[in-house]
């Protein structure tokens, strides 16, 4: 059991006086806080949903108290295996425990208890972020008004769960990951959590995309490392992906979320998918990504159809479009156009 | 330049008194030579192609003379990184030379002339092998009647020189692998090489395969890790066949063959596919497989059409299956149907 939780969050806008326009926004594996305000030193390329929220946007922040906060087991404020054991004083490592989807969305819950929030207008996010926003029309039913669960399912399918396996054996194989406990000694499993990027990177994209991006084009920067690899574009792009991540998240971190996923199981305590969505009293519009090999556009169809057929108020739209599972920290005008006429159905104002 | 270059090789049947009745059977990634020939200590499971060679069966031994080679760069008998270099008299490691599919081919080509074989009545393997297949068609258009290329386009798509990355970049990674020189250290690149397996495997089969096959049941045997993996079938099946691959397959080699078939471009040296295609002679089948995601079938109904649309006499058959890239490993009865009237149209006795 963890003690004296923190969960570093940002908001924008102002909550109202009934307490009832909150909009949480959930993030992806690799994200954080930041989803709008900016670009800074620490987000150079501004929030990560910056084109989603602000003043008259798809999130109205002139209309809705919007929160975004760092997932429990995250590494960009909120505690998780960087943190320091209070009991212990040493950083947890791999004594952190296990955090589900599930423990996520509690953490969650206190967190906007705390900022006096009565009830959610909508909470949205995209992959695990999507499984969050899931999880929250399921376990919170009376909390939240309406949920959009984006390039997500129920459950991950076993070609996701064999590529974390990937990941997450590529951090572990790495000798500088020391069964965790790599804080403070000068080193860090960088190799490995590469790796994992890389893997993770193949299933955030569409084959048919990376034909048109990348094709078989060779690279046009200097190769990462000389030996066989870099020649082609796609391996300079995945070696600089992997890079990327080494130099902003934590390798423990990835390994604890990147199990939430893997676990999470709508049907989790429940005697089926079914009777968990049979909970849901919200409006749920689950989004699939046509190019999706993560969580295919098909299962997420699918989830909707089973939701609704217990007579919950579930519905689906689709989002055409190459990117693949991504697609939702990039195609704005095709998100936005999924989503739009479910978000202004009845905006809370 | 490799001097004194070792290919080892099986024959089954006879060579005709014409020297035309030759069928070359080329392996994949981690094939070797034993194709056929029953199981043994070095080979459990039998020849991996057992069921479609024998008397009377698809690839005839008893008209036919059958052959099976080692590639050129492998670790199972034939010249490749793990053999020792006869100037310096060290392993060759990555000092080995890059070996391209075209030099696999040439070198195919000096044991069937060793042989005495003129003509080869067939050419056809799977994947990699593919690739040969249809280089052999391209390269030595004289020498080949028919030639049928499995689960292979003219150059792999980025989806798969992004798997092949990841894999390399594992073996790369591991600190036992040593730059290539680990033979005789007493250690060698376990966990890349099995990462890589793994990358690999799950370029071999199909989203909805693994589903049908592992869903997100709980594994059954116990975990070979015991950190956060090992739940799920599909994370110890992958573990599993990492494993089973380090104890019979030289990492190294397994560089220089994935990065044999990441480079293959049937027009390299040509100004476009379609004028090497154009070169080619032999009845050519392009077998593609529904559920293929490292050579869709899509891509290989499309080379077989360029190749025709250059007047080549080039078909296209598909094997439809949930299986994936490794069909032509295991539906045995699919890929009879798939290439059986082909083979059967004008069969040397």
């Amino acid at each position: 059991m963890l003690q004296d939780v923190t969960l570093a969050y940002e908001t924008w806008g102002e909550l109202n006086e009934t307490a009832d326009n909150a909009v949480l926004i959930v993030h992806a594996l690799t994200g954080d806080s930041h989803a709008a305000g900016g670009a800074s030193a620490a987000h150079r390329r501004g929030g990560w949903w910056e084109p989603m929220i602000g003043p008259g946007g798809a999130i109205d922040t002139d209309k809705q108290f919007v929160v975004c906060s760092n997932v429990l087991g995250g590494c960009s404020g909120s505690t998780g295996p960087a943190s320091l054991d209070p009991a212990t004083e040493e950083h947890y490592g791999m004594r952190f425990p296990l955090v589900t989807i599930r423990d996520m969305v509690r953490a969650q819950k206190r967190l906007l208890d705390d900022l006096g929030v009565r009830r959610l207008a909508l909470v949205i996010g995209g992959s695990i972020g999507g499984q969050q926003a899931l999880e929250w029309a399921v376990e919170f039913p009376d909390f939240v008004e309406k949920a959009v669960p984006i390039a997500a399912t129920g459950a991950l399918g076993p070609q996701g769960l064999g590529m974390s396996e990937i990941g997450r054996r590529a951090i572990m194989a790495d000798p500088d990951w020391q069964h965790g406990d790599y804080y403070g000694t000068g080193r860090s499993p960088e190799n490995g959590l590469a790796i994992a990027r890389m893997a993770g990177m193949m299933t955030y994209q569409s084959a048919a995309g990376q034909w048109e991006r990348f094709g078989r084009r060779r690279a046009s920067r200097p190769a990462l490392f000389e030996e066989h690899g870099g020649r082609f574009e796609i391996e300079s792009y995945l070696q600089y992906q992997g890079k990327d991540l080494v130099g902003r998240f934590d390798a423990n971190s990835y390994l604890y979320l990147l199990r939430a996923m893997d676990l999470y199981d709508v049907a989790a305590g429940y005697e089926s998918d079914e009777e968990a969505y049979s909970k849901m009293t919200a409006e749920v519009l689950f989004v699939g990504v046509t190019s999706d090999w993560l969580f295919p556009a098909a299962e997420v169809r699918q989830s909707a159809e089973r939701a609704r057929s217990t007579g919950a108020k579930a519905s689906y739209a689709e989002i055409d479009t190459l990117s693949g599972h991504d697609a939702f920290l990039k195609d704005w005008a095709e998100l936005r156009e999924a989503i739009g006429p479910f978000l202004q159905g009845e905006n809370k104002s």
